[in-house]
């Protein structure tokens, strides 16, 4: 990069209009994290896992919603630690609903959904677990964790297991299901799962959500500032995990994470079942032209990208590129052009794609295929 | 800009090392506020009015540490207001030391200073008043508003006025003082007054400042977070108040404000005494070549500036510059270069700037000289 | 800058458009160099000045166009020397129109005036000149300096003097007339002047226009590429002139440059006489709106700037800003807020600037003056 | 991305040191392309297909040679066409050593190596072909293409089959040997093919040189500007062919080609032998460090990357990673780190890749392993 360049971010009086207190809506728009909704639903961003001063967080639950609305989340959930209060001779008893009735008072003048949890946090079994949607928190307020998992799901919470992968409760960072999250699950007091939790990305957690039907979850767990931990103004997001929601509201939210329909973004990597990253990748990507370059057979083919992420797909056909290898990037919100050579002049061709950037299973990347009709089929040959 | 730059910024599989929880080094060193020192002082970067969740800001005492680490400082005061408590039901009688307990705690490991303080908040007059240095602000807790100043000043503190031209206390945004002030001031009870307060600057309050002999002070008050309020990611700042100390503790600082020591750092422009502002402008610029160029009488003369300051410079000699107008920009932390047409060589030359983006009085501008030793002197005249 | 900022400028597999051969549209628009109409006019930008193979220039001619079209010119003026023909030996007695030929032949398909001329090359006196709109260039081959400018306005060019301040003909930098230059004056054989040339900017120049009543003209006087004389990827721009016409044409360039109407655009500098500088300025800076803060006497003024200029204003009245020292920066193309204090509330609002980045004579800034209605003047004063 | 930023492009007065007519050394650094020496060899980077006005390219030779500085190349060829001359009206007869000898000149006073060739311009088959390192282009003027490869050869050229991809002479894009081809190779005229040509990469013609034992070569083939044609300032690169040569100079780089010792580098992957690609692979990418993180059996691995490849790595073992996928990027010039979970803790780990953006044949991607040895092997075992 050139010196004059790093000379830019020190220049003469910067940023006359920068006097505003409240976010700008252009640093709105330009971390929003935006998602094309799928067939018969909402694309809905939603981070279920954050902490705030009312447990070990280090911050005041306006930041929380201010932190989303930047990213453009729909929703947000409050879920601080119910038995960890490390600030406690400073706010002690805290009524265990506080964060999310003071961010829902934040988040009252904007589109933002503000969500009520707790986590539950326990020595390994179970370990620590998000009940999320609950009514009232204190109830969960009992020594018993299984007297609490039935609280929080006689309140109709929805629960899932958070960081099967943290090393404090599991060195090797390979999730693995205990008996007692067995019993969860069978007795259906266990929902969902984080595969991904803040930087971490479990394909051993991704193995148990496939195998016993858990929710696919991907979440912050941000205690300190979005900003930081994820360097949101170099390019960066947090995870969050995009809910396939008939509804924009609580109650679709609700049903859809409880029906499974769920995908976490993370890293700009895509994770989820087939049934929902599919549908995502479909509504994310098409064809939208497809010509035959002038006296050629090379087709000159253009990809939109209407997702915020930056695809990158490696050919699965026999045939060939003309500008670049097998390995193609499809850049975020913006279309891109592929030449490609069939070898001769036809009706219709073929494109088909393995996305390395999504993960249907561990080690297991999804297929796309493009069907190209082109518009006029005139010889064309090697002379 | 290209579209492909905005594109740069959604890149594939960003920030390879963003895992570390811990802020990073090279953050720290982009945005740090960065002067030299001057002859016989430290330059410091102080931030001395901050607020936390113990009154009404929005975060827990570590975020204002971890700012003030990622923005280099090398002080900030923990100024939480001692009568305004929003927070009193979740907060119930806080100790009015605990944020400065918390950040000293965070900063432990670090070389950062902090400083107990605390805001006096008082309807006009004399409205707002932050007093620093504190042993212990709990016996600032009184009724009489002169009471807390003698307590403040029994404790050895450094007082200030905040905010003269807070329009909620001051409509015109002009300020005034008042009689309390006057008296106050008489009794050398207050000590200093805010020529900046977050976004604002009052060319009123450094005339008070001058007129009194009080302590010109540049602060954020910040509540939120300090990246957000400064767009920091873009090149933007904090105000700070640049202490000139004998040394880097808290007794050097506590001196250096006493003394009027001070200068303030605020969008670019650099506020404060002549007797203050031109070492430090001295110890930033420098003339570190001047060479004539070949069969000319063009003086090639490098202006070397170590400081964040991008300075702006107006020409005030008759001599022209043979590539810009009068007006000279310096970009930061580098050399930059300036073609000078004396018309003939000569053995030495004047140059004498108005710094524009320096002010010592309301609508003053400091000048600076350099003398230019050049080097030789032989003939070269116009044919 | 953060080192992750750098490492973004090495991005995985970049650009999946930049197959094109075609300069990108977007580029066009990013260094796309604009300022608005005045009143009775078009501002037009234009290059009188470059260079080709066919005398010492380093590109063919069709370079020349595409710069052109990158930097949104309106017309060019190709502008080989006459005499000095360093290529001799590979390009043998060219036809000096056919720099201008090849390069109209380029623009064809685009919208840009191509202008023929040619740069008459000679020792001082009188130097180098430029005859522009020349029908035919060869006539102009003749030993008589005199001859030449004769033939030139025969031909109804329009005839400056170019870079007065070039040192290999004037040792000090600072111009002076000589009695041939005079008496083409006199004689209306020379009709402008540069006081720009590539990045020399000459105050001195400046006077001579303003005293013989020469056109004012800037110029990149290119010979390699404008992208690396310029750094346009950063920001930087070639020196233009900018015709204030009364229609998009040759004939409207000509008469404009015949009758003095321009002004030249030097690194964000706007130089020329005062009554074609403000009329641009005027066109270029407007009030949008100004409103009251409510509760208080401060105005909130938006100024709009439609122009390319960074524009670096100084306040000329008594009434203090709310954010900011007296000096205003105006981003390009953007709308910055200004916080005024006038006191108290009042029908109206006079802001008087001097323009720091505009010259209308050496060492003089035209001042520009905003009368700004004020919706509502109830009373709020200080309490 | 913040409008802000965007403003940040057109700041005040830009580029205090803009006024360099000559290249600015860090405009160098930042876009010169650097790869690290392998065992027993420079990696020298050439572009081995270049053309001026003395054929049909848009620039006089110099520019190739600036063009070749700033991208840190060691070696550029000068290939003009010799049978194509557009610009044959204004420069005719030319010697066709001539654009080799104007850049030779450019080049005296720096470090670049300049090569004399030329491009032999006939219709198919054969098609065009490059012959570099020749004494004297004008015997090459012949009208048997047989014998122009048979004079070069006379001379010691290295011969090379240029764009066999290029829709005009094969309108499918996909190369295909003539007979004329395959009797040029067995006679050993012709000894390289370009797999790269400007934007376009074939697969077709990897495999005929894998087949054929010919050099694999990438070109730009520019007739244009480096600049506009990669966008180099927005990251892009110009394909490149990497010489893995025992000494940097001609005869180095002669020898290394005629052996077959390259790669390609184009748009961030690196084409060519497995044999080559891998010693590059291995000089370019090393553990540097590998500690198990306290009371947990991951390993923290730091990755070093010593080139400008951006690489793209896809996980071939079934150990899994802490906070990715499989996919792993590696920055360019930088160090990654990458958390591996082995399940326990062990004396060594094995990591192995497939890496993505490197090209060893048609739709084949090399191996590369890192064999781990671990500091300590204390058990920690999950609980």
């Amino acid at each position: 990069m050139p010196r004059s360049l790093a000379a830019l971010l020190a220049l003469f009086f910067v940023l006359p209009l920068s006097l505003h207190a409240q976010p700008h809506p252009h640093s709105h728009t330009a971390r929003a994290i935006q998602f094309p909704d799928v067939p018969g639903g909402h694309t809905l961003q939603m981070d279920l896992h954050t902490h705030t001063v009312f447990s070990d967080g280090s911050v005041w639950p306006d930041i929380r919603v201010q932190e989303a609305l930047r990213d453009g989340l729909d929703a947000v959930a409050m879920t601080d630690h119910l038995e960890y209060q490390p600030h406690q001779d400073d706010i002690p008893h805290p009524d265990r609903n506080r964060a999310y009735e003071v961010a829902r008072e934040e988040a009252a003048a904007h589109d933002l959904i503000v969500i009520n949890g707790s986590e539950i946090t326990r020595s390994m079994p179970p370990g620590h677990t998000n009940a999320v949607f609950l009514e009232d928190a204190n109830p969960l307020l009992q020594d018993d964790p299984r007297a609490v998992f039935r609280e929080a799901n006689r309140q109709g919470a929805f629960v899932f297991w958070n960081h099967p992968m943290w090393t404090p409760q599991r060195p090797s960072g390979r999730p693995a299901l205990t008996e007692m999250h067995r019993a969860l699950i069978e007795q259906d007091l266990l929902h969902g799962i984080e595969v991904v939790n803040k930087h971490k990305y479990s394909a051993g957690a991704l193995r148990i959500a496939l195998e016993h039907d858990l929710t696919i979850v991907g979440t912050s767990d941000v205690h300190g500032l979005i900003d930081w931990d994820y360097e949101v103004h170099a390019g960066g997001h947090r995870p969050v995990t995009l809910v396939f929601a008939e509804e924009r509201s609580k109650a679709g939210l609700k049903a859809a994470l409880e029906d499974g329909r769920t995908a976490v973004w993370h890293r700009n990597t895509l994770i989820g079942r087939a049934s929902h990253v599919l549908p995502l990748l479909k509504a994310s990507l098409s064809v939208v032209d497809a010509q035959y370059r002038p006296n050629t057979s090379v087709v000159d083919v253009r990809i939109a990208n209407r997702s915020d992420a930056r695809f990158l797909l490696d050919n699965q056909t026999e045939v060939p590129f003309h500008t670049r290898s097998d390995v193609v990037p499809l850049a975020p919100q913006d279309t891109t052009r592929l030449l490609v050579k069939p070898g001769a002049r036809q009706e219709a061709l073929t494109l088909r794609f393995e996305v390395l950037n999504a993960v249907t299973a561990p080690a297991t990347h999804p297929t796309i295929t493009f069907e190209v009709v082109l518009p006029e089929a005139q010889e064309e040959t090697d002379r």
